[in-house]
């Protein structure tokens, strides 16, 4: 078994291990104007690595039988999965094959979302809010434009 | 399982590809003027992980019965195995159990400065000469101190 022989088939539980290393979910809620609340809920799972590496992005890629291996930034690449029918996918997988660092948290989160956007709950305003203030304590908690921002419609506890 | 149970034994793949994504194979040359030849040979294997994630560095140790937990650099902690004993067990593990990015090539290399210590070869000018010049392939690529340093007793091709 070789880093040079792309055709064999990762292990699972050694995917579970680069993922708790490098692996990243992540939820962005972007202004999106024609959409019917004003703002996009964008989640997205992400392995980044030097483009040295790109040949273990496919590898991983092939596993999943979904996303795409793209650019990142400069001379990184990464393996990316966006939509909700391949995110249900990698719900799955870290559900049988458990993440073992803080990093299980943020996938917890992670799922937690993709279940309510299965059940279109961030279509709704209350929806919509629930998912911004669960993105805020994820990753490197950053408080989402969408929490900050003035254009936020947002109801009064009793309105 | 969870990442909040320390005493579930970690599963021997998932390591392999945190240590893909987060291991260090390292070998430094220093310089050591009480030594015979004055510089001395330390491979090391590491581990580096911010502080909250401090307990999965305990349960790595504790699979490998071997090394120790300790502050890298301000919130950083690192697993940290030395000693040559104990360093062949971290090669027979990832011989098991092999990397499957390019960092499987620095641990070839590792491996390869290991077994020449095991019968003694740095303790000869050829030896750590040789020694020297691979580890200037690892990592970062960084020159050692050895290759550059005047104070190196090299001899000439035909000495």
């Amino acid at each position: 078994m070789s880093a040079d022989n792309q055709q064999e088939r990762l292990d699972l539980n050694w995917i579970a291990g680069f993922v708790d290393g490098e692996g990243c979910f992540h939820v962005a809620i972007n202004k999106q104007p024609e959409m019917t609340l004003g703002w996009q809920v964008l989640p997205e799972f992400r392995v980044v690595q030097h483009q040295r590496d790109e040949q273990i992005l496919h590898r991983i890629r092939s596993v999943f039988d979904c996303g795409q291996v793209v650019v990142n930034n400069g001379n990184r690449k990464e393996f990316r999965v966006r939509g909700l029918e391949n995110l249900n996918k990698i719900v799955k997988f870290f559900q049988q094959h458990p993440l073992q660092t803080k990093k299980h948290k943020d996938f917890e989160t992670f799922a937690t979302i993709i279940e309510m956007m299965n059940v279109r709950e961030h279509l709704t305003f209350e929806g919509l809010e629930k998912i911004a203030r669960l993105t805020a304590t994820m990753n490197t908690k950053v408080r989402p434009a969408y929490l900050e921002s003035s254009e936020t419609v947002r109801r009064t506890p009793d309105g």
